[in-house]
């Protein structure tokens, strides 16, 4: 993705890419600037930003319209912001029973989300990525429709991904091991010099939770077939040391309780994961995934008995994890994600009255059951604002590749 | 503690305030730099770094002994580093079932240690604060008798403590409720402008481990009646967002186990605790505490069953709590500490086993299972090395106050 740039020795260049990165951070924070706002704000001067913006100008990043709302006097400059019609991030989700894709622009605003449904455990591994290359691909032609380019393609995957590779390690409930995720997908579909980006779903959607205005310091909690956690402490994410963190589905709930396929017991999947609840609801299942979300969701708002009893226990498991979650790491907010988002009235009572009676510092310092305004769209948005943002971070290696 | 200094305008003390930290920090990493070399090595002029060293020297933080070793024209300049005569940490902990105090200078190495066990719970609060002061106040003659001054008091404490107040908000297993640890022990003991820096002690015990040459990434296991968790992670303790984490002892991991002082059922503490041990092995719960403890490695050594599989069981509900934390935070270590420490020959095989059984990343990302080099001593320790650690953050305000 970086290319060399003969002209300027390595010095300059690493002091330019800084500064472009400083310059473009500005008016992503601050829409609006002038030239010469953005020069008291980083620090640089006048003529460093003039060249900077007419680079990034030129590389697509940044327009400007009209002239900056400005008091005071001299000249009105004109406003910058990040271009619309700039760089897109493209984000893919291999969900266990889902694909679900996302296109976003430079701010971050969706242009564009689709969910296919299908079972990927039913099918070998090559055929579920063979999908996902032609839903990356739509993806691709929507954006050329749209008369913008991609600028890089996240991968949200329910398993364990090597940070340092984008090697997804395991997945469980799909009964994936060690597969190199980018080689599969630039295998599949020619994506020139895009990079690209896997990464934990649960992590992708406690971002975009961050990224649409969430709170500081929270744990965002995926339900799904599988559970996951994002942990969001001061506004940044941690994944873990080694980025393997975040695997709350498999936190031991019942020592006694059922088998999962991780080999464990009693793991908070097989006890509060939408299937285990679906299967207790007595929802048939059959059909599309979100076809039985919405049966058990009528039969919840019905009054249905064994679909109340089978959400407030997932609630009460789910509790169970949080508290130990709360009791560590002292997070003041759980945010309910994924299909969780839609079951929060019927799951946020049980689980909070677990909370209330298992956390130490409850009485005093109460945790707050949030539902998440994204919900099961969450991950892809959050692949694809990652795209988006590593641009963000560092804008010269993208002009550059342009 | 700190003091104003009407001479200088405000911007300068802020200003020195912060070169001298840099100062004294720089001096801290590497004994025996020169004036010079501490120039370099932090950026500030010779002059300023003379005249920061001088007031540094007359609060009595640094010392200067000999010509620095030093290659190279000039004249060689003295060798600077932190006064082993300069203020020292003290630090005691209230643990449940015994006090501990240490003394240790400004680099951290201990100069005295004393325990005095007896059962915490049995006496009201205010009994106990009367001997815990009587602790501090003999630990203070010791200073004295030293020719030492003491530059702050660290408190080590079973429970949650409010970050920014020092209010012990909840001991459980003392059935202690907020307290107001500073002023508690203010009214019993003369401190004058000692800064008094109460804490969690399992945090404490956790910082011990790190300053004593630790691994950067672990959770520290602090084993006694009570079990508490220190979060170390990048070389940092994370005590949870308002500083209420940590709280391992309170993880649910079997839900229709034993009841808990705390109010909840199945907490680790009730199968794992040194209480529960115990009471499994046999071993009658009459003398001291340490004597308990001597008993049960005795009857381990010499391979009695009961002792052996009291032992193993708390190494397996102990490794279902851990999995879940490494679950949760991938961290690639963890440190056994206080009586585990003792007890780590027993502990760590069942442990690690339900690690590997448990931790999703376990076949990739092995975790270690290391013994605390501190054990039992780590918490007074720690809280001790938190006192002078406070000087060396802000030496202005300890020399103002001086």
């Amino acid at each position: 993705m970086t290319s060399s740039h003969p002209a300027a020795p390595a010095g300059q260049r690493t002091v330019r890419r800084h500064n472009a990165a400083l310059v473009l951070r500005a008016i992503a924070d601050t829409p609006g600037l002038s030239r010469a706002e953005v020069a008291t704000r980083t620090g640089l001067t006048k003529a460093t930003v003039s060249s900077l913006v007419e680079r990034l100008m030129n590389g697509g990043l940044v327009a400007e319209a009209g002239p900056a709302p400005r008091n005071g006097p001299g000249r009105r400059g004109a406003a910058l912001s990040l271009s619309p019609a700039g760089p897109h991030g493209l984000g893919v989700e291999i969900g266990v029973d889902y694909l679900a894709t996302c296109l976003v622009d430079l701010t971050g605003t969706p242009r564009g989300q689709w969910v296919s449904e299908a079972d990927n455990r039913t099918e070998p591994a090559a055929a579920v990525l063979d999908r996902a290359a032609g839903a990356v691909r739509a993806c691709l032609a929507e954006a050329a429709r749209l008369g913008v380019r991609a600028g890089g393609v996240g991968v949200a995957l329910p398993g364990l991904v090597e940070a340092g590779t984008g090697t997804l390690r395991v997945a469980p409930n799909l009964g994936w091991h060690d597969i190199d995720i980018p080689a599969a997908l630039r295998a599949r579909v020619d994506l020139g010099t895009l990079p690209v980006l896997p990464g934990n779903e649960a992590n992708f959607a406690a971002l975009a939770e961050l990224w649409a205005g969430g709170p500081h310091d929270y744990v965002h909690v995926s339900g799904e077939i599988g559970i996951g956690a994002g942990i969001v402490i001061d506004g940044t994410l941690f994944e873990g040391v080694r980025g393997f963190g975040g695997e709350l589905g498999h936190f031991a709930v019942d020592p006694g309780g059922p088998e999962c396929p991780c080999g464990a017991r009693g793991c908070l999947e097989r006890l509060a994961g939408q299937e285990a609840v679906l299967r207790r609801a007595g929802v048939p299942l059959e059909g599309r995934p979100s076809q039985l979300l919405d049966e058990l969701i009528r039969r919840l708002e019905a009054g249905q008995p064994a679909a109340l009893e089978a959400t407030a226990d997932a609630g009460h498991w789910l509790g169970v994890a949080l508290a130990d979650v709360v009791n560590l790491l002292d997070v003041p907010t759980v945010v309910l994600g994924g299909a969780y988002a839609r079951l929060h009235p019927w799951l946020a009572g049980p689980l909070a009255e677990r909370l209330r009676a298992r956390v130490m510092s409850a009485s005093f310092a109460p945790v707050r059951v949030l539902r998440s305004a994204l919900g099961g769209e969450a991950a892809a948005r959050g692949a694809a604002g990652a795209a988006v943002r590593a641009i963000l971070a560092d804008p010269e290696s993208f002009v550059d590749a342009g």
